[in-house]
């Protein structure tokens, strides 16, 4: 009986470097615009709300960002994390692929998250901040950066999207261990917050109005700054360590992906995968096909316009090239509330735009179905984020059944499904629904947008 | 900042063979007896129970048994597991002690229970079993049994304690998700349930009522047998490979342990970590002291009787050699559910008997103490159970402190609290109560023996 394999990168494998994509992208990234003037706007203009070590790293073409020491010592905590070859699935589906998961759920959070909320807790940190503010969806992020900011002795404020905060309450218990305060947003403390909620009180949040919140309160106090989890290039960037020990570990396996997938909300947990695999296409001519697996209920990247967008639901973010819904479009409360956002990254939106990536969606219940298969097999229970990767890897690893081919599937396995349990209760109940969005449901919010189009 | 340190192990140094200290004990255990004559009974009466490798383990006086290559196999999805150097706790202590901790939370169950549940669903299944039924406090065992059940495609009924059923729902829909069948007990399927019920409707369920029950249940019923996740010989002696790899890792930290602390439920998360350091003292002379940490909520090895008692809350198992409250006793509800049983097993007794090892009892609100400390300075959030280790090794640390001396404590860290916040919540809330026994309370439950005692 030959089980499920793990492999292992020793301690000293933990990469030393980030690997920052944008030294190797055919095209680079358009610049962001100033929210008011429209006009392209300066790293500066990003002072008041990120260090600067952060702002450096968001502009830089550096292909190698040296990781602080300091960093990589709690790195340490849970890095390298193993990369597993899925016997037991492939078995389940007779496939003739052989399919490989990254697991990030290894993190004390429970997801890629912590690689750069670590990070930005330590440059924070090096530059006095006191406090920080952040939104968070499923609430994978806010752990994170509750765990990251515990460390370093920073104090923390999170606004956490309404349907998750009532979906997982116990998210918010973890983040109150580590310490940090827990808003259920929209809140009536920012103006953003009681904007939403004179519209719709009865609002089911999305990160979009939690951005707003943490952004308007760090730019209205002089010792906060404001930190994100997704979407802005050096976020990625920190994530890269997933995709680097990959690389490694698959070498280990005498193996090398045809197809790497991640999950998709902002860009993150996609990026940290795929970014040091698509550089091997760029510098050495690889084919990696890298898939970005999205919910159809937000479908930004494979029905999406790409131009430039707020950040944020109200506006208060400079203006990004994105592949985005209507920064006011709020998606249904589907349980991956982790990828509730209506846009893209500015590098994965233009890795998109240049084909060098490709896009799928998937449905919620077909999701919950590729999770529970794979937590019979593997023995995980994914997070429901995590399992919209997982239907993309199924769905490869059974065309190739159909093609009769051999092929080698690599996904990240972003966290794991400990606090979301009431969403697989739903599942097994039949109480989870589909959400079928109509076209006019879809464009509503993409017409209502002024803001600049790229050509 | 030099921060905790992880040790890992390679995969080839997961033990071949399990160690039974059976070999090794200066005085071996009493026999067990017929709960109806009274008179030593042979391995062959377990035979209804269990399949016939484990009732040949049970009495086994060989000093290494082989562990099958499936149940290595299996055991490779999470073995080895870590070992870390506590720096952050040992800082926040201010203690010259060096803390170390194994940790057995990175299971797919969260636990270490899945050491022996895979062990037995294999040996299970090699036999022919059809269908298994157990008892799980917490939801510790049962998780990890329905993981083992699920891999060698085995059925199985879970029976769990009503408080933690109660406490704990997403426990049951991490079992339900490996395909088990859950009840909360004291059930109405079964006549030990009835009788438990007729007494006394509100029952909270203890470890030994739904032990009563799922035994009830595999005796009534050809193709079924029953398994136990703690207090047999054999399921302690599975647990011991979290000793072994502990050995060697702290070799590979070339230090040496002082004291060896695990939380006391039965006696196999303890025992998985003491035995093989025991041997050590046995064979090499070493002086390791071995601390049983309980809840002071149910005290058997610091305030209970050494007698012949029974297993369960009905009577229905053989009478073993054990430190108890009486099986009738009803621990209060407290969080640690996993922790709640009357007895110890015959081979922890013994050695308490003997003087070999030691034990110690804690208050729950000390141990919500510990274990917040602990999330905080080393990241990981503890089951409430672990918290019972930790704060045994807080003040075995600050005892050091006191003493000026640099001493080595390692213990283990069983599992993980991710299925456990709102008991962190209530503690957070200022809700958690002490339960203090009265002597009346305690002995209540003894006085009513009528089970042989031993001289």
């Amino acid at each position: 009986m030959e089980k499920t394999k793990k492999i292992i990168l020793p301690e000293k494998e933990i990469p030393e470097h980030w690997y920052n994509i944008q030294a190797d992208m055919p095209n680079p990234t358009l610049p962001p615009l100033h929210p008011g003037t429209k006009q392209p706007i300066g790293p500066e203009a990003l002072a008041p709300l990120f260090p600067m070590e952060l702002i450096k790293q968001e502009v830089s073409q550096e292909r190698w960002i040296e990781i602080p020491e300091e960093v990589r010592e709690v790195y340490k905590m849970w890095r390298p994390s193993p990369l597993f070859r899925a016997k037991n699935l492939e078995k389940l589906l007779d496939t003739p692929a052989k399919i490989y998961y990254k697991y990030e759920g290894v993190s004390p959070a429970g997801s890629h998250k912590p690689n750069t909320a670590v990070a930005q807790a330590y440059y924070n940190k090096q530059e006095g901040t006191k406090k920080l503010t952040t939104e968070t969806g499923a609430g994978q992020w806010g752990s994170a950066l509750s765990f990251a900011c515990n460390i370093f002795g920073i104090e923390l404020e999170v606004y956490m999207v309404r349907v998750s905060f009532d979906q997982k309450p116990y998210r918010k218990s973890m983040m109150n261990t580590w310490g940090a305060k827990v808003f259920s947003s929209p809140t009536n403390l920012t103006e953003s917050g009681k904007k939403v909620l004179s519209e719709n009180p009865d609002s089911p949040g999305s990160l979009g109005i939690a951005i707003s919140e943490a952004v308007e309160r760090a730019a209205s106090d002089g010792g906060t700054k404001y930190s994100l989890g997704s979407v802005l290039n050096h976020v990625l960037m920190h994530q890269t360590v997933i995709g680097q020990e990959a690389i490694k570990q698959m070498e280990m396996a005498n193996d090398f992906p045809d197809i790497v997938i991640g999950c998709f909300g902002g860009g993150s947990n996609f990026g940290g995968i795929a970014f040091p695999f698509l550089g091997l296409n760029f510098r050495e001519g690889k084919k990696v096909r890298c898939i970005a697996a999205e919910p159809s209920s937000c479908p930004k990247l494979t029905k999406g316009e790409f131009r430039y967008d707020f950040g944020d639901t109200v506006g208060l973010t400079p203006l990004i090239p994105m592949y985005t819904l209507g920064h006011t479009f709020v998606p249904a409360p589907i349980h991956a509330g982790g990828l509730r956002y209506h846009g893209a990254g500015a590098i994965v939106s233009q890795l998109l735009k240049d084909k060098l990536i490709e896009a799928q969606a998937f449905h919620q219940l077909e999701c919950f179905d590729a999770g529970v298969k794979f937590a019979r097999s593997e023995g995980i229970i994914p997070a429901p984020e995590s399992n919209h990767a997982i239907a993309c890897a199924v769905k490869e690893a059974l065309i190739a059944k159909e093609e009769g081919k051999s092929k080698t599937i690599l996904f990240n396995l972003s966290g794991h499904g400990y606090f979301d349990m009431s969403a697989y209760d739903a599942y097994f109940a039949g109480k989870l629904v589909e959400h079928h969005l109509t076209e006019e449901e879809l464009h509503a919010d993409l017409k209502k947008l002024d803001t600049p189009t790229i050509a």
